[in-house]
């Protein structure tokens, strides 16, 4: 069975919940064997919350996984040993230095092969700033752990596929950001994660910058300037490729069943529709890095954390396309 | 019964096709008394395309609408008699003078009070820049035929309000335009909005401009310098408002059931989730104008000009909303 290293994720967030609940499934053992990277009694205490049949059992040496058999009802944790009482709620520096802990565990062993994937639960983009740490998030971190330049954050649902040019920046400082090169790694990245989907012949569409993709030049010029010479140079190397489009009409396009998918110049032109249309079940996966990554839409929701109200959905979607996908 | 006039839009474009298709439905005869601001034979010619049995009439006086009587079968044509022989499919500086006498004319109707509210067919901004003029849309042209200052893009749908605080602005200087003062003006001009929709005690959600409205000022600062500042100024003045929420998930809270109305800080955050969710019905309203005006939320479209192929639910909708609406 193909083992999966899932990170509990921020601790003071809803990360342990979720992974708790989600192990819970017993749908998932047919597609994987978890184990959780993270502190166990933490995990205990997730447990605890939500009342589920459980038995977290720790995973005592790193690097010999080869024992892990324990099905439904039981948790494998590889447990980090986190040395402080950690708080709820609240982003905080320590949680930022256990996320990372987590994550460095469960990259090695995805680069040792010992799993054939890694499922991350949220971190706090706040509890890693605190921490001192320079990422705004698990991707930029994973392409530091793994040296990868080239990479993207997609993401996935039933109706919408759709890839970041860029990610956690400030609006003001996206359009300097937009050059031609940039456009067209995404595209290849886009290509990347359509082959890693198992999509045949993608039909990629990339959404302009500005609002109608400049209208010839008027609301905006990265479009005529970047965009287009990158698509025209990634269709002459064959990829299938069209745009830029109007990003407020290329999302209902898609939906009708016009591309497969999106390249979106900034977080909020591919996140904003992509959640409306399943909040529940998107997936992130970072393309381009030489390991599977997949993570829940969604963030820490420290506002109910660990009141036994958080939605697995996203974390079980997550961990299924984990097991599926093809490097 | 209640007249309202009805601007043709950009001739090379969809306009006179959608206004002759939707004046065919007798379903609007019930909502108004309609009248086309356009030229005559571009009238006649959209009939002809469409094969619709309909009777363009002109109407020559202005400012005599009593005898406005005609029904179904009959369009009512206050003639501008444009002297150019218009070309089909592109934009162009005759175009763009066009429908800048056919909306003057509206206005000069509305002000008077010989109707009670304007719809207008597309224009193509790129027409209009042909022509030499400063305006980027009609919105922008209507706030200076009506010397006004404050107003806003409304989008109305049955699932969806929204109202931007800025329009078409290249993304590149969204985030210098954005200030508390700003913000304020449109979160007074989304309850003047409510209220024209007939929307008790409105409960006005505030979209941040930043990924995760900027994470604690971690992905930019514009939330905390200028939107919370502007909410909480509103919320001292009883405006029901809160925020600045994620603009990736306070779409998806909205269609829940959590908000009225979204106000947005740039065009594609709140036009790419609106269109997505209802392409076909959407309408766009200017809030603050002396009088009422509303459009189909798409533009010319060129590409399917003239070819009977544009859909007129958009300017229906535009229509019905625009007899309905309260000043």
């Amino acid at each position: 069975m193909k083992k999966i290293a899932i990170t509990m994720g921020d601790p003071g967030g809803i990360g342990p919940e979720i992974v708790v609940k989600a192990l819970y499934c017993a749908e998932i053992r047919q597609y994987c064997s978890p184990i959780v990277i993270g502190d166990v009694d933490i995990i205990r205490e997730a447990v605890k919350i939500t009342g589920l049949p459980l038995k977290p059992r720790t995973t005592v040496v790193r690097g010999s996984l080869l024992d892990l058999k324990s099905g439904v009802g039981r948790i494998d944790v590889l447990d980090i040993k986190s040395p402080f009482p950690f708080r709820k709620g609240v982003p905080s520096a320590e949680a930022g230095r256990v996320v990372v802990s987590c994550v460095k565990i469960a990259v090695e062993l995805a680069l040792k092969k010992e799993v054939i994937a890694i499922v991350t639960a949220p971190v706090s983009k706040e509890s890693l700033a605190l921490a001192g740490y320079p990422w705004h998030g698990h991707t930029e971190l994973l392409s530091e752990l793994t040296e990868t330049e080239d990479f993207a954050m997609m993401f996935v649902c039933k109706k919408l596929k759709i890839i970041l040019a860029t990610i956690h920046v400030p609006i003001k400082d996206v359009a300097q950001m937009i050059n031609k090169s940039l456009v067209l790694k995404t595209i290849s990245l886009a290509k990347k994660g359509a082959d890693m989907l198992g999509i045949k012949n993608p039909r990629i569409a990339v959404a302009g910058l500005n609002p109608h993709a400049g209208e010839g030049g008027i609301m905006g010029d990265e479009e005529i300037k970047s965009i287009t010479p990158a698509i025209e140079e990634a269709q002459g190397k064959g990829v299938s490729v069209s745009g830029p489009y109007p990003p407020d009409t290329v999302f209902y396009r898609a939906l009708r069943g016009d591309f497969d998918m999106i390249v979106c110049m900034y977080h909020d032109q591919g996140l904003i529709p992509f959640k409306m249309l399943d909040f529940e079940h998107g997936v992130n996966v970072t393309v381009g890095l030489p390991i599977i990554r997949t993570s829940p839409d969604h963030g820490t929701a420290f506002d109910i954390a660990w009141k036994n109200m958080a939605n697995p959905s996203s974390m079980l979607s997550a961990i299924k396309l984990a097991a599926k996908l093809k490097l």
